[in-house]
């Protein structure tokens, strides 16, 4: 189980609030890129020395902080005392926390979590971003480099006619949380398609690995349940937010946002039930096969235990059996015998055992 | 399981918003057909070239706009900027999307599932159909042709007498709505027969086929489920909508498809109850069957086994075994025998085991 | 399962909205009754004339009409008219409905569903009863005479010194509501003493013809759940009616009805809760009758198995087995066996399988 | 079950609403009882006498009228006359029903459950009891004589100097109820401490009458949670009230018994997932014992049906044998034998069955 | 089961409300502390003494007042005298309660469950806590020693620059708060830990063991949910109390104490569901087991039962029996059983019993 949001917020127990201590366990070192960008410009620029950094991200049009590792505090105080960041975003973007959104007199503080499906581990990671949206300023942080920011960055470079770079921050900040979620569609394709794939399995021949399967599925999708549950309350605020930060052009794709995690929520939930039908079906079909096996025992043994007795009874060494001398004794006991193997399989047939 | 929407919102995972990529897999190509109509006129005027689209469209009276299949994205543009379409909608409408409602200043979007029950296939097909209410017209989108349309046209042309033909544009919405609606009602009998006729089996004689019929049901209904259940929300939202479009007779009839709605809703989910208590019922009569098995097995044996040990022990051949020389030595083993066959099922009888 | 409505509101689809089409099986024949009363005058009139009905109707006093069977489409056309029913209300009236009350300019609809059992089918009959109440006017549809209907109107004529002929028309509308709540608790009495019947024998000595009478009383619990779930809503919304219609003094009898629509609804709840536990019941007795089987068969072959196989031992017949010779060797042997016997009583003994 | 309320319902059936009907089985005369109380005096007179009954009951200070048994219903008129109480209330005290709280002109009605463990059915006892608070009065209904009522009048008349004496009507009120509820703690104690010795068997070595009790307790549990969630809502009403009759000083004390129930509640709710655990215990159980069972059963069969198997092939009696007349042919055979058992113990313990 | 709040309840029922009355178990003497502190000083002493303690609380500054153990209702009385504290508030730190907030118009009560680990027990502890906020003061209330409250003493001695001690008793009121939801992360790191280790071994290799252990674990989920969900409640309340004790500087933190709970809820949930999935596996692999017992059985007994029926057949008596005397019988016999045993494995071959 996914247990390092507990681990960080139980390390942290005993703290002060609000004071920089960073729980995690990951050991990047912290690097600040910002890229400064309008619709004529965008340029980049990257550093890991604290005092360098500010220099870089007061310049004119909006400026996209991206801060990467949490191993250099003094970077984060830096970047915290010139933002005026209240200390206790400071602690939420250092500590595992549910998803939020939170709004402060001078930014807009939301923290998600990211996903990225392991091919190697068979399981997805769970990564935690923060974003922070104040007046033509977005600053990102993450404890390690987020793919899906990348591209974006990348998109922005390559061609001023968007509206990437024709729109301000708060757009910047809706296409960041966009492609958030437009992860978990990718990561509920795979795990769909691995239901599908198991569904079919189990219905045709079920074995031990299946339930093995089934286990490691739920547990997947529980855990994708936990994250994407509070992202919905977060994502709702969103649309309702202060006019200072969103203007209303961007409003209107915030409530799409709304949308897509009500979609991946309804999928999640589909999930969990798909599961447990498929449970069912595997319970049921292990009960049916035990069936089959005690059907087959019983059959052998009613047929062969009343014969194996005759047998018995003639094998016996009294002085006195007059069968045994008779002359058809022999051949009247082996009748005997078939018409109790008759009796046995007509009593089967009317059953339906066979 | 129905993928398709999480799929074609996989797929769109790092496009900007609110472009035009169609990411579905149908392959039928682009066809505008307009239906112009009033009290007095009805007239229908079908392309497929872009640059006469936008002739037929803007005619006096109220204008239906029926697109059909997506693959020719320049006609989808056109029209998109004819009416002046949010690019938001535009990708709603080309992505898979759970069922909503939209508001925008000079149009209502509205999207929703449609099912068709499969014969061959022996479950229903989903296919996503999108409605544009503005002033005078209504657009319909859908990536194939939609049966329940063309009857609505039909029926519109066959009288000019109706309320469908007096009324304007909002009516027609109506229309179409609860026409998608009602769809659900025929799914939902042939559902509820197929239910019907499982239920009176698996009471009788449950098999190993019924349980993988009772998961189809079941599968079935979750997806029935998850396509009506953001449509209630939806729908519900109808009712209260900006008097700019609805007129206030048009109101009552929406309010009424709610009420439809919920109807749906509620057979649902005593479908699913029912599936549920079926399955208490198959895996119970598969433990009961087990246990009639295991009956006749111990039954069997029980009585079998120490009758044969008896006969075993006299076919011991030891030179000193007084027993054997009796006179009356057999015909006493056999009267032993027959009493250890009467207790036996006696204690049987007691214990109703028959 | 009761597919009645939904395969009524299948028949519609296609049909326009408003029409006046009877998608029911039942074959009555339709038939009016208009009961005029007061505090002074009572009188009783029927017809199934279409053209006599509306000089029946108009008459100073309030005026009951009792609607029965809805086959004779012209009656009803005809009533729609002289009150302006709205064309979805009649729709409303001839589908199969959930429950709904709703709110016109110049009369309230309210649609519930009423219980019969039968005993000969062990199962209970559902059936729909509209009611309108107007001013001065409360007007009753139903598909077949209702027993509970004619009750009140001999009541009503009984005695001129009652509320129901003091008051006026609300309170008719009040009496025939809380008629029909009252049949669920005639209902939920009988289904109450046949779990508790059922619980006592499943206790005791389960039999596999208990788990089809679960199974029964589960799905009649699932139907009645369905029938009065959306009751419960339309019932609330009674006690908020528009002043029009209702005066102070019913107000407080329709805040009863609620109470006791609530109290309905709870007993269904606990009934379905108390139906899963005796499944639990009924399927933990299977398991343990299984194990009671299978330690009978274990018991006795693990006591006999070894025996035999000594018997069997000294059956064999080669020339040189020493013990056969002994003076004591069948002594020998018989006590080996009876301790084999003893040991594995103690065995069995002590794991307490006796 | 305890369907009494039901059945009380059911009865009334066809009733006028209002009229006073006793639908109960209890066979209690009817007795009043008037405590007439201040800071200064508190006096009580009895009196089961139509005609007295009203001279007792308008005395200055605060009147306690409590009104025992049902069978005089010329009483119980006097009494509905003379406080003007309305016929449904009335109806409701007399019929059983579900918690509820109403608020009238000139009163607060309330109706609530009270419980008593009944040591010799090892069940509890639920009994109805109804309060009406006025001004200067609180009138209470109940079907039998009320312990916990006693207790407080016994409180009530021991000293002058407390708040019981010194407050008005609405804190009696308020007394009374907070009663009624500490009534389910006791309940909920002794079901707790029969679940927590239940865990404990059931744990260590569960028997099938385990069953039995655990299906007793969540029976009752259900009829408890039956019992206190109507309550929770009548009791949240209760610190909303009219300032008519509730004063400042008593509504805080409302607010604490709000508290209390929820307490209940959320005890219930952990008490019926507890024993729903505690079934899984119990199932799990059974089929682990089944294993074992079976267990012993396998290998005492594997290992010796395979050697006596050996020993019936010696026991033949062809004339061509030629095993049968080597010299160590016996020795030879034993040892085979020996070696059949090694190899089953050696597979087993593998496979780690003991 | 932690039924010590059920049972303080239960024996305070008949109690006037609001009476001093400790009904819990603990024997802990009263003792009181008092902190007063502000910026500049930081002051401890304590006192067991009735009168003394009165002129300890009253010092400038802020007063943090801890009293622990709950014997000595003298000084409680004392307390509560001097601060004004309401009757029922009293009763509510005397007695097990469910987590909850209440606003009086001169101080903010609260009372809290906090979790100890107890190793030993390998369950964890649960005790109440109350605090109480008023202008500069705030007084805690607990039944023995509270480490954590020692902590936070410790850290508000050891440096005078630092928020504890310049901002008021608000603050020092939320670092209490956010102390005792911090304790139940560690319990849930616990908690979580051991949950993953028993899903491994579940998953590989389940014993009767488990099944106990997965019990208590959800026995103690239990026990964790019923503690936290009502502290949701309260926690919430937290954040929009009224402005005379909480400063706008001190709401900010409140509010991120309530995503700490609500991170600890859906932190409980998972593990439910987890547990939940777990004893799916563990039941599944049970019948899994039950399966491979009885086919090694069933491939056994099918293989020799027919053998040895034929090795009996041939060790019957009778005089007349000609393949006895045949040359070649014995080893046509042996070669028939070969034949037998080959059949049988091929056919379990093919149904892939191996």
């Amino acid at each position: 189980m996914e247990l390092s949001d507990i681990r960080s917020q139980a390390k942290r127990a005993g703290e002060s609030p609000g004071s920089l201590v960073y729980t995690g366990r990951k050991k990047n070192p912290t690097q600040v890129t910002v890229v400064n960008y309008s619709a004529e410009i965008c340029n980049e620029e990257t550093s890991d020395n604290p005092n360098k950094i500010i220099e870089l991200i007061d310049k004119p049009g909006t400026n996209w902080i991206q801060v990467e590792g949490f191993n250099n505090l003094e970077i984060l105080s830096r970047i915290q005392e010139h933002y005026k960041i209240h200390p206790l975003t400071a602690e939420d973007i250092l500590t595992g926390q549910r998803a939020k959104l939170e709004e402060f007199d001078h930014y807009i503080f939301v923290t998600l979590k990211t996903l990225r499906w392991e091919k190697k581990r068979k399981k997805f990671a769970i990564n935690q971003i923060s974003i922070i949206l104040g007046n033509h300023f977005v600053i990102t942080f993450s404890d390690a480099p987020v793919d899906i920011f990348k591209k974006i960055e990348e998109k922005m470079k390559s061609n001023p006619k968007q509206r990437l770079r024709e729109q301000g921050a708060d757009y910047l900040f809706y296409r960041l949380i966009d492609a958030i979620i437009d992860q978990y569609f990718i990561i509920l394709e795979t795990l769909g398609e691995l239901i599908d794939d198991t569904e079919t399995l189990i219905i045709s021949s079920p074995t031990r690995g299946h339930m093995r399967r089934l286990y490691r599925m739920k547990r997947e999708t529980l855990m994708l349940r936990k994250s994407i549950w509070p992202m919905r309350e977060a994502v709702s605020h969103l649309s309702q937010l202060n006019d200072k930060f969103i203007s209303q052009f961007t409003r209107l794709y915030l409530r799409d946002v709304y949308d897509h995690t009500m979609q991946a929520i309804d999928t999640i939930e589909t999930y969990r039930d798909m599961l447990s039908s498929m449970l069912d079906v595997y319970i049921s079909s292990l009960t049916n096969r035990l069936n089959e096996v005690m059907k087959t025992l019983t059959v052998i043994s009613t047929i062969f235990i009343p014969i194996t007795f005759i047998a018995s009874l003639y094998g016996m060494n009294f002085i006195n059996m007059p069968e045994l001398k008779w002359q058809y004794g022999y051949v009247t006991t082996l009748g005997a015998m078939g018409l109790v193997v008759i009796v046995m399989l007509v009593y089967f047939n009317k059953k339906k055992w066979f």
